[in-house]
């Protein structure tokens, strides 16, 4: 692969002072940025030369949360209550088809999805998430992917408690390779006890893993684990010594102020994943709060089965849009602080700020270029305000990931995009059949 | 222009049944849709085929509130306060640039916005009204242009309380055209006094006009209207005999049970614009209570400089998401809901049911070809839930209008796209110098 030189257009190189200006040249080195002036002689034949006129070029997006694989449940079932949806759908979906082949296939063509919309690194949670590394590393993606854990039987842990095997089974059969930084998912404080928490927070700090968990989605968890444990789920989880450094707490939505002083002091992170959480009407994060105090926020999509796209210029207009709603105040959760969480913020969620997140000299070249010469991004005052408000996934043009270029022209250059999907369409008929429900896409 | 037939595909002819069906014929001729069964023999030469596999037919989107000119605002201030912004950028900023070109040439740039958007018929409402029209036409979209009324001076009538003249010249300007439908827009009952709003209703009923007004947008205007009139928003204009079947009224939001109530009775009609009443804070439409009451609701995008794009997806999606966070129910808003409020609602909300909104024999042919062969729609369990849960504005492959090919393969065919935003850019270049703002536009 030779070295690449993007030139022209408009540049946002630190989403933290949120300044968008012309840019010159960006010289990506295998795969870092480095500072250095090249003359026209030498880009000739030596370099790949990457047009940015009218686009602007900014770190790659971050996508803090998801569950990559259950893209093959997009759209299974929506509009219903969280039980029916679970009992009904996806339980008897993941019994009886999420298998190794399943994740790798569901992971891939999200993966796909999230690199034509500008994401460069998630943080994937879900089971066999060894095939979710091999499907990340064959589109080209940056994952982190973090196995689950469940006190109860899962599809690749059928004998409840025997999950430290599952867990020394993945760390073995992970692949070892840049892109991937694997992790454990302890899925919840209802469905994890206490051992079972600190038990992988051992692992992890062992071994230097992020831990991640759900916390305080609905108010029903939140009467749940108050009623069990005498405390709402942020205190329970500092009582137990998880609530530290290393944590990614997702969702964060029900905290009293109390709640919220204890995650700001803890050090752990936030994920905040807007849209998903309308959807299921769990509630409101109050985002701008814990910024205020200091927390580390990213944004996530969540998965595919209940958001139901990976689509991170959304999430930025949604966690824009809900925070001045529930707030009633249009200043809140503006345009540069929430490209601010979906790029370095999410680098930060991940413990990688020194690697991603910005486009400084020394980092990993991960790239989106977004198209501004669209209608809907014409004209051009402020490319910031464009990013959240009006733009799309869509208007990403091109991507790159550790000096690789994997999107160009709107178009995945790693993998055929199109035997993907009809191995996609095969797999979803089977699931529909089992469900006695309509699949269009195998009809076509 | 040669007859159209539309092959292959799904189709979703009738919003209010919401069943996708796999299609096999789909006949325009002239400017509607026909029945007709057409040989293999008799397409060939005669007829210009779209091949709709992997594809939905849906009517085309209505967008019952804008004021499209305002692209040429977009991004120009965001985050802020509604005074600030007001008074600081877009008042100024009309005054010295809302001319007749200016209206021309935004309302241009949107119109082809929305029909890369899926969006066939649009209401509007501004000022210099007539060179809308000539826009829309230009374009080739279908809208209802609505001249706006104040009590105060405006860009176009600048003798306050002089509207009258104004309106009898703007209906003498504006085009006569089958795709343009004239109308009024008073402004609101706080710019616009009793005697105004029953003078318009007069010229209204007279011509078989729709008088458009917004109404309960903001706590403070439900403050303000009640200290005046004694009687908040929606009583006031059923006071003054104004809420009646003819009226839209635009947002909305802030209603008692008795004004909800009124307004079903009423026969007037609504219009959500959840996007804009989110970024501005403005609160939030209880729409499933208004529907449930039998109010004929539509769904709006609201203007470009308070959105800030033109895109319905985003408002099906919003409208949805927003819904069943409000009302702490995942039930509430379904897909289907917001897909009958964007086509065959809003075809109610502007009086054109018998015209446009479905798919039947001997209707307009307004339509829309959303491709589904996308990663983001794979698989296709349920095309409904894709329209509003997963799709964005970019899957519309192509959009006809009246009989006419208007969009085909991402790509507008009635104007040169380069060209209109090059126009824009130097537009915006002025308005930028006046306000000492960047404008990134006019740099590339």
């Amino acid at each position: 692969m030779s070295d690449i030189i993007l030139v022209n257009g408009l540049i946002l190189a630190d989403p933290a002072n949120g300044q968008a200006v012309p840019h010159g040249m960006t010289v990506i080195s295998r795969d870092r940025l480095v500072q250095a002036n090249v003359s026209k002689e030498e880009i000739q034949g030596k370099y790949t030369v990457i047009d940015c006129s009218d686009c602007l070029i900014m770190p790659g997006l971050i996508n803090c949360h998801t569950h990559a694989a259950m893209s093959l449940f997009r759209g299974l079932a929506d509009d219903l209550p969280l039980g029916t949806w679970l009992t009904d759908y996806i339980f008897p979906s993941e019994t009886r088809h999420a298998g190794p082949e399943f994740v790798y296939l569901g992971t891939k063509l999200s993966a796909v999805e999230m690199a034509l919309g500008g994401i460069t690194t998630f943080a994937d949670g879900y089971f066999h998430m060894e095939e979710a590394a091999r499907a990340v590393i064959d589109v080209g993606l940056r994952a982190v992917v973090a196995q689950g854990i469940l006190d109860v039987a899962t599809r690749d842990c059928l004998v409840p408690g025997a999950w430290k095997s599952r867990i020394e089974e993945f760390l073995s059969a992970c692949p070892k390779n840049s892109l991937i930084s694997p992790a454990l998912f302890c899925h919840s404080a209802y469905l994890c006890g206490p051992d079972t928490f600190v038990a992988a927070q051992k692992i992890c700090s062992e071994q230097g893993l992020l831990l991640f968990t759900h916390a305080s989605e609905t108010e029903g968890e939140v009467d749940e684990i108050s009623e069990k444990y005498g405390a709402r789920p942020f205190e329970h989880l500092s009582n137990i010594g998880i609530l530290r450094k290393g944590l990614v707490a997702v969702h964060a939505i029900h905290l009293t102020d109390t709640e919220k002083q204890l995650l700001a002091k803890s050090g752990a992170a936030a994920v905040h994943c807007p849209e998903a959480n309308m959807k299921l009407a769990s509630g409101a994060a109050r985002v701008q709060d814990l910024l205020n105090l200091g927390v580390v926020v990213g944004l996530g999509t969540d998965g595919p089965a209940s958001n139901n796209n990976l689509d991170l210029f959304e999430e930025m207009r949604s966690a824009s849009l809900m925070g001045k709603l529930i707030s009633g105040n249009p200043e809140s959760m503006a345009a540069r602080t929430v490209v601010n969480m979906a790029t370095i913020g999410g680098a930060k969620v991940l413990g990688m700020e020194d690697k991603i997140g910005s486009l400084h000299s020394g980092k990993k070249a991960d790239v989106a270029i977004v198209a501004l010469d669209r209608p809907h991004l014409t004209p051009v005052y402020d490319p910031i305000s464009h990013l959240v408000y009006s733009a799309k996934a869509s208007d990403v043009r091109d991507v790159i990931v550790n000096g690789e270029i994997i999107v160009r022209q709107g178009r995945i250059m790693t993998v055929d995009e199109a035997e993907l999907r009809a191995q996609v369409r095969a797999m979803a008929a089977d699931i529909a059949k089992d469900l006695s429900i309509g699949n269009h896409g195998a009809v076509n």
